[in-house]
């Protein structure tokens, strides 16, 4: 499996991975699911991605391929909104899915893949975009300032309980980071290096990037804080009237 | 969905189960999910319910009729061992899932449940047994001495981090309460009223037993603090070493 998530605030975007992929319990390796595009000075974008590994590596093929490619249409460079990188990410997805489902069908597995999709095209506001299997899209707001892809149930009650766009970018990688972490520690199947990167708005690039092995003494010293902190407030719990 | 979770402590059992029944998102109503079985002075048994509700409420009135029914060889009073009760549990859900089985497939919908049981005999340890669908089940240890079913996922982080046999009744009742708590945050179709019981090792009997309503003032005081601790943790974990 796998866990990504960004969030978007009003300082700008901040993406996290993990980056453990696995096919059974028997195999399992390491692989990036963040991807930053700055196709020109006047943009960027960050993909994250779950889902069949194939999948996901084929489209990023086709999204550079077509970079590459100065006599199509379409592309990152010539996007004129966000929407429209969401919109074509998803089309690629369900051309490569369908491309392998025969195959994958007979065989028992899945070719599904999702993305989030988030950056800056001058003139415009940051943003961020969740991209189903199904190549629809969905954006966050300032009500629900995050996405996320894979594995997502055991690292969202920290968001919900924290997250709101007025964080600090930094504020949002710690919030980031402690998801994650919730994440590992329930699942074996999220797993290090982490990788997190900020995007301030109007910056067009990646101001920050961290890429935290599991020993790293930064997330050592997150994890231990947190822990601390967790049972901290455990203790601070109202006594039952009986217990006096 | 449903979210039910038991813990194993030295002390003894700690029950918690939300209470928020739904087909669809159309009809929703309130069930209770925990039901207590005294059948005789020796022995006290706790189960909990996820799943189909029909098939969960049939095999509780089947656990009552067997009770009732003198001549019939099996029962919770009969049985002599708390991973007989786990078996018979087993078989009685089996028994009720395959009767409604082909009715169920033809409209689409499952007849699967899940339950937990717990519970002590006299001259026995107290245990935990999770009843799989299938009718098989494991049981609570001390490595990992807490059993869910449902919507497990939201409430196992605060779970792991916290939870060790050695906790007291009251803190494993509070643990339960953090658990619930950010699985109703995340998650619309797990809801109050929520309720705990705490069955003392060697007591047979339910010592202390909660039912809060989302507005209960306990509860609220619970909900608060936890968040506070919460926020107070994320604003004391490590800077990056660009923030001086």
């Amino acid at each position: 499996m796998t866990y990504c998530l960004a969030i978007s605030l009003y300082e700008g975007l901040v993406f996290a991975s993990d980056s453990r992929t696995n096919a059974g319990v028997d195999y399992v390796t390491t692989f990036s699911k963040m991807h930053v595009f700055t196709p020109a000075p006047d943009r960027i974008f960050v993909v994250l991605t779950a889902g069949n590994l194939a999948t996901t590596q084929e489209v990023l093929h086709r999204l550079r391929r077509d970079l590459d490619a100065a006599e199509i249409a379409e592309s990152l460079r010539r996007v004129r909104y966000l929407f429209e990188a969401a919109d074509y990410l998803g089309r690629l997805s369900c051309e490569v899915q369908l491309a392998h489902m025969q195959g994958m069908q007979r065989a028992g597995f899945s070719s599904e893949a999702s993305f989030i999709i988030g950056g800056q095209i001058r003139g415009q506001a940051p943003g961020l975009f969740l991209v189903y299997p199904q190549g629809n899209y969905i954006s966050a707001s300032p009500e629900t300032p995050y996405l996320q892809i894979g594995e997502t149930k055991y690292g969202k009650p920290a968001l919900d309980r924290v997250v709101e766009p007025g964080l600090t970018l930094e504020d949002g990688a710690r919030l980031a980071l402690v998801s994650l972490d919730a994440t590992m520690r329930s699942n074996i199947s999220v797993g290090p290096p982490l990788e997190v990167a900020i995007c301030p708005r109007d910056g067009f690039a990646i101001a920050h990037y961290l890429n935290l092995k599991g020993d790293s003494p930064f997330y050592a010293e997150v994890r231990e804080r947190w822990q601390e902190g967790l049972r901290r407030a455990f203790q601070l719990l109202p006594r039952f009237d009986w217990e006096t």
